[in-house]
């Protein structure tokens, strides 16, 4: 594929994303008669399970990150060039607000508008962390042993993200950028937007530490495969 | 399979996908005391876990498109015969009326009573138009990559699209016909119907499009492992 | 397996069955505060999720019919030999009424009551007809082609069948003579309960019927399979 | 895997177990308006989303048992050095309390309070005594025929669990020890610890023994390949 072709993968996936978050949390609230639970469960089960569905979508074509801190984190581990990261970077950017806009579009609001919802404090700061550590550290161990299952573990994790923290697990700066743009359930007032997107760097890069230490001892699959590879150029090196 | 068989599995099919869409509709508006969220979430729990079942199903009998526009595409990209469109396209229709039939009969309404639910505007047939687009996309970028899981991605992706379209995705026009004829939950007003399905083909086409574009250079998998083999045995031929 | 051990997994599968389905009922019914679509969505959420675990337990040991129907055209298919057909049934019967009383002695009722639980009416009796037929057609056509996903397709439909059938899908005989034993919320008057028994066993009839028709020219896999056997058998009478 | 890293593993997993366990709680509860079966399901599905995306993560690590009974009855079976148990379990314990202390810092409460949620008598020792030994037998069962889907099996038994039984289904110490420490939603009195922690070992000794004669005569798989296997040598070697 085409670094194009990857980018509009990773563009679309993303803009279907927050057409999901931000539109199923338009449709919650005005459909919950004010009991927020209901609302909440409704945001979070459309948004668990368009992640299942984008991701087995996309996982082929562009890795399916959709999330600024596993592009970063991957190239950090060479598993992606950096040469490709902002071309991943500004994908993602782009189609995380026009998937605002279009949630805007389908339920007749203006094409923006600044949250003023308000998501500070230490223990929103500490919920995103939270998130985004486990977030990574379920990519990754997923990608290792059950690399099929993905799709289902990030879907679930974020169903479970929704309720365990306080937060609601954004857990993605581009996300997060691009919530502060509507001023509907699932907003953040862009005040608070840098505080959140700290937290979920810190998470990713103590997730990205601890990974490290973790999985040090154990070769990871990708790695077998090159080895793999480089016996067989050698090979074809020494047949030409 | 003969084409009678498929066209039986298509109807059959679609059938159940609108007893469970019509009847699901009944019932949640019945138990749920005036919350519409608790009631649509039944209804798109309900849909999203028929469409798992079904396709589990019939996939290897007939596809399971249970949705016109698919066919009509997938005759357009030479993947089914123009021939045995027809059959198709009525097996569906028929089925999908019948389901409403069936599910008025359970729940002891009049056979059939058109729907005077309005459902009209430019942003509920922009919604429709974004379902039909990303139901296209889910359906063939897993097909192409993670065939064994499309049931699971399209029931996701409907359960999402309850919620992140202000149409609730009918994305078909068989569903939408079946249900102008139900003056219950589910139901869409006859007048509103044809402007949907317009939405729904014009997302059907762009999908398609777009879709050529973005798989252009992308030789499908198991060209790709020839290629493999082809350059083995060559590779195996050049050393002995 | 011996036979004790096969009848012993379908006691054991359908007590949790029957368990799950009165004891969520039994909870559902306590905490929604009157709203009955949550307590159902409860309910329906927990047996469609136990029968995914139950299917995935013991579908390699007994096959995981809990469901005497299932058994009944099973041995009318000859897939299950008469003689082992009563200890099914027997052990699916007594562990269903046993799964009744271990939901009554977890929420401190009387062993058992009579439900006084009205169900009946041609519209119940039609959706039961309905909800047996597409069950016996979801579990056949699922097991012919996607034999590993029939734990996910079973749990889907039931989940669907909740809610698209005024009955709530009881579909199972064994299943209605327990519900017969309750006086709670998925408790059925035993009156009621023979016209139920009698609407299933047609539907499955008529499902047997159908699947015969419409897998005629295909051979199905348990054949092919046979085939590969007698050839072996014919080779290794050869060798001896 | 060094023991460390798997005791980590053991210890991240119940820790992220907990935090969902709690905090989802919290939310639950915060959100629901007094509805307390709104704040049961999304407790529920929280829970068993987790469970999926950490049991895909962990498993092929450290056999993600998260829990001292599961621990315990693998060294009885001898899958487990007795050697490795204490510290499988310290980690557990300390994750378990970990997580509790995390859901609290998110959520702004104290880092640790005694539940005064009472739960206790006959019914709910019961209910502890069954929900362990039927996730004993889901694990066990599905390990052996499906081990690829354990990770849904569990997921699945344990959002029934929290409906059919009227304690919600602890059915782990560890997470038992760790939930006397939060008076929120889904608390346990200290006092009543000690009691569900025996009721749960009841469970998992009785089920160790049930599942000991059912599986009696069963070959495991493996052995039945190496059986076919070796008798198609013996028949090639007679043929040639």
């Amino acid at each position: 594929m085409t670094l194009a072709q990857r980018a509009t993968a990773e563009g679309f996936g993303t803009m279907f994303l927050l057409a999901t978050i931000v539109g199923s949390g338009i449709m919650g609230e005005r459909l919950s008669g004010g009991n927020v639970a209901i609302a909440l469960l409704a945001n979070a089960l459309a948004t668990g399970a368009m992640l299942v569905a984008i991701i087995l979508v996309f996982e082929g074509i562009s890795g399916a990150h959709f999330n600024p801190v596993v592009t970063l984190t991957l190239a950090a581990r060479r598993e992606l060039r950096w040469t490709e990261v902002p071309a991943y970077l500004v994908a993602k950017v782009v189609g995380a607000v026009g998937g605002v806009a279009i949630a805007h579009l389908m339920f007749r609001q203006t094409l923006f508008s600044f949250s003023q919802h308000a998501r500070s404090g230490a223990s929103e700061l500490f919920s995103e962390f939270v998130a985004t550590f486990g977030l990574l550290l379920v990519i990754w161990g997923c990608t290792r042993c059950r690399r099929d299952a993905v799709p289902f573990a990030v879907g679930a994790y974020i169903v479970a993200g929704y309720w365990f923290t306080s937060s609601t697990s954004f857990a993605n700066p581009a996300v997060t950028i691009a919530r502060s743009l509507t001023n509907t359930f699932s907003g953040i007032r862009p005040a608070d937007a840098p505080g959140f997107i700290m937290a979920q760097s810190v998470g990713a890069v103590v997730a990205t530490g601890f990974f490290r230490w973790f999985s040090a001892r154990v070769p990871s699959l990708p790695k077998d495969i090159d080895v793999a590879r480089e016996s067989e150029r050698e090979l074809s090196g020494r047949v030409h």
